[in-house]
């Protein structure tokens, strides 16, 4: 696209690094902005350079937080003795949304890839292992994405956490609530048989 | 969703507010600034706080610029006697990228939509007049979209222009080039019959 103006076109292309936004794309989106008063604007783009220079990780969990100390690690009403590791900070907020877990949490900041270049050293690992050497924790809950990258970490963690006491689980994975079988792919279908459990435990609690 | 932050909670509402962009689009894009530099992040939104201040519209056909009059109205090249009116600058993008076009144009900034409270006077039509009285142009092109609103503008404009010596056009509308007959709509199909021309002409030039 040949734009009129140098301004617009910087515009555009810092609206287009982000993921999954292309030109044509930002270009709606500047222009969106450019019928904004400079005000609105303003705030747009602050609360950006804010979240940046302001934001902290939780010192034990290393959740996104506004303080040394997340609100979740904070809350005494969560068991602190069950641990749920995981990715990034969507999957804390996705598995808050279930309001079935009353834990805290471990942010990895990353799962092991090889391909992406991240490996062991790269993730929140080792500040697992301290927390289960220091605190009093029963057990630590594997909840990655059911990825070979996932499975990968699943296992390095567990390694790493095998000659110390405590118990090691992982989330189940099977047939989506709400599925019909004959549309579930082979190897859920396949994991779901193998992972079955008894009928009498298979109601929510 | 429940954000451990108000930085991040704040930062999410802002990129929400783009239009077509929901809270988890948000929430994605928000975490993938977070993991750039801050000097990224500086680019990123100070580009568009600069495009607001800076921007310019150009005092003879209302493109977004950075002078006072824009690369396409100070190119000696390109016929000012032709002007071709247009909604916004994305249809200015879109016309260029012809690379058929070789005269002026003239940008209204919208076009006349009761439903949205735009009325003739929110769009630059008065400047249009004054062009034609005070420039030498012999035809205006009228490119607005093929929706009512275009159509209530086209009508609006032409009544403005009636007394005035300047030739009016309109773009031709049909069917679309590579477009296969039995799936047109009826309106474009019949509008294309009763819109025909000698097939000597219908090359392309």
């Amino acid at each position: 696209m040949n734009f009129s103006s140098k301004l617009l076109e910087n515009a555009v292309e810092q609206m287009s690094s982000l993921p999954g936004v292309g030109k044509k794309t930002a270009f709606r989106l500047v222009l969106h902005l450019l019928k904004q008063d400079a005000e609105t604007i303003e705030k747009f783009s602050h609360s950006f350079i804010a979240l940046k220079k302001d934001i902290k990780y939780c010192k034990h969990c290393y959740n996104i937080s506004d303080n040394e100390i997340c609100e979740i690690c904070n809350n005494p009403n969560r068991n602190e003795k069950i641990v749920c590791v995981v990715e990034d900070i969507r999957d804390v907020i996705a598995i808050e949304n279930t309001l079935q877990y009353k834990g805290k949490y471990h942010i990895l900041g990353g799962i092991i890839s090889p391909m992406n270049g991240i490996g062991p050293s790269d993730i929140n690992v080792e500040a697992l292992v301290e927390r289960v050497k220091n605190q009093n924790i029963e057990e630590i809950i594997l909840a990655l994405s059911a990825t070979i990258e996932g499975d990968t970490t699943n296992f390095y963690i567990s390694k790493k956490l095998k000659d110390l006491d405590v118990k090691i689980s992982i989330i189940a994975r099977g047939v989506a609530i709400g599925n019909e079988l004959e549309y579930v792919d082979e190897v859920t279908l396949g994991r779901s048989i193998e992972g079955r459990i008894p009928y009498e435990n298979s109601f929510s609690r």
